[in-house]
């Protein structure tokens, strides 16, 4: 099936490898090894139906969807594509979505594919660089330094290049959604590293022709934490009826003159990051956007940042890339960020529970989810565009219930990736590397041999020294979180 | 405390650093950081009293090992002593047991405490070698070849060298206990690599007095394994009313034609091996010992392999030295290997299940442990000298009850590190990096800061290759497994 000329009618058709929907697998494509040799046929669904039925999920596989027995895993020998080559200045605006990405999400242009993959990207490296490690005195830290966080996650490549790291108070009433380090003598009582503000260099600001102003923001990977703890207790923000959940709202906002971190709150630190660099470039005369990107958690803190951006900042072009992000407000909340002209490009898997929240709750006591029909749902307002996602349109994916793999941002990037169009199979061309899925989670078929949960450190960052004793090495001094450094010089942008 | 002159009288007395029994720790015992800063005292039993009384375990603390809430885990500066260095050559055969270590193990003599650790280095390298990964393809097999074992795991000064590795069948009648990969497509669908022969070099000869041979055997590291899964079937074996477990026999012994590394048994591969050996070096005239080793499973194993050594080389003295070993015969065997002038060492620690079995079962119903007083125990019978250690009497050790933990061989090489005498704390002046108690448990206090189960690889063994993919990488053609590779010629050692 060749692409409908025409069907973006205000972007150029793009003739390059792009081949649109996937054809039905045929006898071309190459069997992997194992399935050549044994035969056996792929694994189907293995959803518990009443978990399903409650959910509403809809986990029968779309007629599209029915897998051949045969596909093409074989790709590790095929180059995984690097950053966005077309040049797309001319149409940035679309791409950033100034129609509401209208006929551009179903089928998905490929040039916008490949922004909300880059956008992924930017949420994406505030997991992989994040100091997990409750026996490590950075713990709630970044591992790198600002400066070579790209490097050091192999994001070199990307275009951007980070300014400003953000800080929040993990001190907060949601203290399941953020990390503390066991130790005493940690680096910070009280704050976590949330994420960062980037931008974008001469070349890639060529490319999309303006300078684009990235903040990422963390999110959290485990959906359980959600379930338990959301409240859903409303709070105002702003001027008139405006109401934001009170747990979003107290990670973005919270201080303490007697940190060392949060002496402003994660909100002031990003503004303050952003205005200096809005000025910056305007000064120099340049086109500016800023783009404003998280999964789960990291979503709602990118939409709270979206509409304080969005107010203070007029004229400066505001949009959102969410993955699996919560409900964060109410219907004046949603209506505030129209008016402000915020475009928020909201990506959702449709097996992910994480966007029903606030709404439905995990019953610890009865080990069920329970699905509250009344005030929260219709209260809490879903604001901006969907672009709506199935873990079951692509083969390399496990069909049981994952609720940690379908929420993993990681599942988020290989979907869109693998999206042609809501009735179309996963694409032939897709290239992303599919084991990254599996970074921390088990959602890829066994065929694949991709270890589950695999993105972990040699022997848990434990280092033999020069004594023959293994020991946690001290960080190198440019690598501990410090005020100073994460603040640079306004001439280094 | 000073070491009473003459109390080995068969032995010298060592005038190094070997202080004898640790004395009360003092002020002068470098306070770590954590501790000095906090004050906070050291953590005591959490063991719960049911469980402690249904197995007559005496978790108590001994009066002794009543620890001060301050103590030196600030070894980090500190060197590893490499392997043994006194000249123990013309006391060897006191070492080796000759004397059934009469008055050699309460107080432990320094030289036999770094033999022990030596062989029990030997058996670890059995478990730090292995392939556990059931995704891989060589699951199963040793990661390295026979020539790289030691210098792949740090342990090239041993004075040692591998010349056979040794493959058990795992189509056995205790399937849990051996590992299978889960493809299909695998180096052998039928064995396990179960430990490897290895002989003294000339230097170290030298120093233990003779050409020592050294076969280690493979255990299984979890004991819940052995809770489901022993029989404690007897079964005759040689002459007379000798008997042994069933289970532990059809390891050692089962083979088949249709097998790549299985058309002899390990007990062939091992025997033929050290034939060979014994036959070589006798050749040249030097004296040869035979010295067995093993952890839990390959305890039983080592003895086997001792009991067919000994009746099958006569004049060659044979050493068995065992960590957490289970009974593996009747009386009429113990009585076997006593004439057979076998020697084994049994180092046990008090806490550890598994030299209770067979004779303790796990009911996996009732959730609970039963000792089973009747025929079981009376049948099966302990051989040899016992070494018993307790983990109470380490400071670093928590001391809450931990199945695996207190089973783990290098919390036993810990023990034996610490060890002077059942009625004195642990050494003050014991230096094996306590970090690798915690390899593949958490048994570690946690003022140490060393992870649970860190012995792990980095991203789970996927490697980035020049594509930018994340796989899992082939394995150099040398360290595939291959029964000519492993079997080098007789001139080479």
């Amino acid at each position: 099936m060749a692409m409908a000329p025409g069907i973006y009618h205000h972007l150029p058709i793009v003739s390059s490898n792009e081949k649109g929907p996937a054809p039905r697998f045929t006898d071309t494509v190459i069997k992997p090894r194992l399935l050549e040799k044994h035969g056996q046929g792929f694994q189907g669904l293995h959803l518990p139906q009443s978990l399903s039925n409650i959910l509403h999920l809809n986990l029968k596989p779309h007629p599209l969807h029915v897998h051949p027995p045969l596909f093409n895993i074989n790709h590790s020998d095929q180059r995984t594509p690097t950053s966005p080559k077309e040049v797309i200045a001319t149409k940035w605006r679309e791409v950033h979505g100034s129609t509401n990405w209208d006929c551009l999400l179903d089928p998905l242009h490929p040039w916008l594919r490949r922004e909300i993959i880059k956008y992924g990207e930017f949420a994406q490296a505030t997991y992989d660089g994040f100091d997990f490690d409750a026996l490590s005195e950075y713990c709630g830290s970044c591992r790198y330094n600002s400066n070579n966080l790209f490097k050091e996650l192999g994001l070199e490549k990307n275009g951007y290049k980070v300014s400003k790291y953000i800080y929040a108070m993990s001190h907060v009433d949601l203290p399941r959604w953020l990390e503390r380090s066991h130790l005493l003598d940690k680096w910070s009582k009280d704050s976590n590293w949330m994420g960062y503000v980037a931008v974008s260099d001469d070349d890639e600001s060529k490319r999309i022709g303006r300078r684009d102003i990235v903040v990422a923001w963390r999110g959290t990977m485990s959906p359980s934490e959600w379930l338990e703890d959301i409240q859903g207790k409303l709070e105002p923000v702003g001027d008139g009826d405006v109401k934001v959940e009170h747990g979003f709202l107290s990670i973005y906002t919270s201080k303490s003159d007697s940190t060392r971190y949060n002496k402003s709150s994660a909100s002031e630190q990003a503004m303050k990051e952003v205005k200096r660099l809005v000025t910056l470039y305007r000064e120099r005369g340049e086109e500016v956007s800023l783009t404003i990107t998280g999964h789960s958690l990291g979503g709602a803190l990118a939409l709270l940042n979206a509409y304080e951006a969005a107010a203070s900042l007029p004229g400066i072009p505001v949009s959102v890339v969410t993955f699996g992000a919560p409900r964060v407000g109410n219907a004046a909340f949603k209506e505030k960020l129209q008016q402000l002209q915020v475009k928020t490009l909201r990506v959702v898997n449709k097996q992910d529970l994480v966007p029903r929240m606030p709404g439905i709750m995990f019953n610890e006591g009865l080990q069920k989810f329970e699905v509250i029909t009344g005030p929260l749902q219709s209260v809490y307002t879903h604001v901006g565009v969907e672009l709506k996602l199935d873990s079951q349109a692509s083969p390399y994916l496990k069909h049981g219930f994952n609720l940690v793999g379908v929420h993993s941002l990681e599942t988020y990037l290989h979907l869109v990736d693998g999206f042609f169009s809501a009735t179309s199979s996963f694409r032939v061309d897709a290239r992303r590397d599919v084991a990254l899925v599996n970074k921390a989670c088990g959602m890829l078929v066994g065929e694949l041999r991709i270890p589950e949960c695999w993105y972990q450190l040699s022997n848990k960052g434990l280092v033999c020294n020069s004594y023959g004793r293994w020991v946690k090495p001290q960080r190198d001094p440019e690598d501990i979180p410090s005020p100073s450094i994460d603040a640079p010089m306004l001439s280094s942008c």
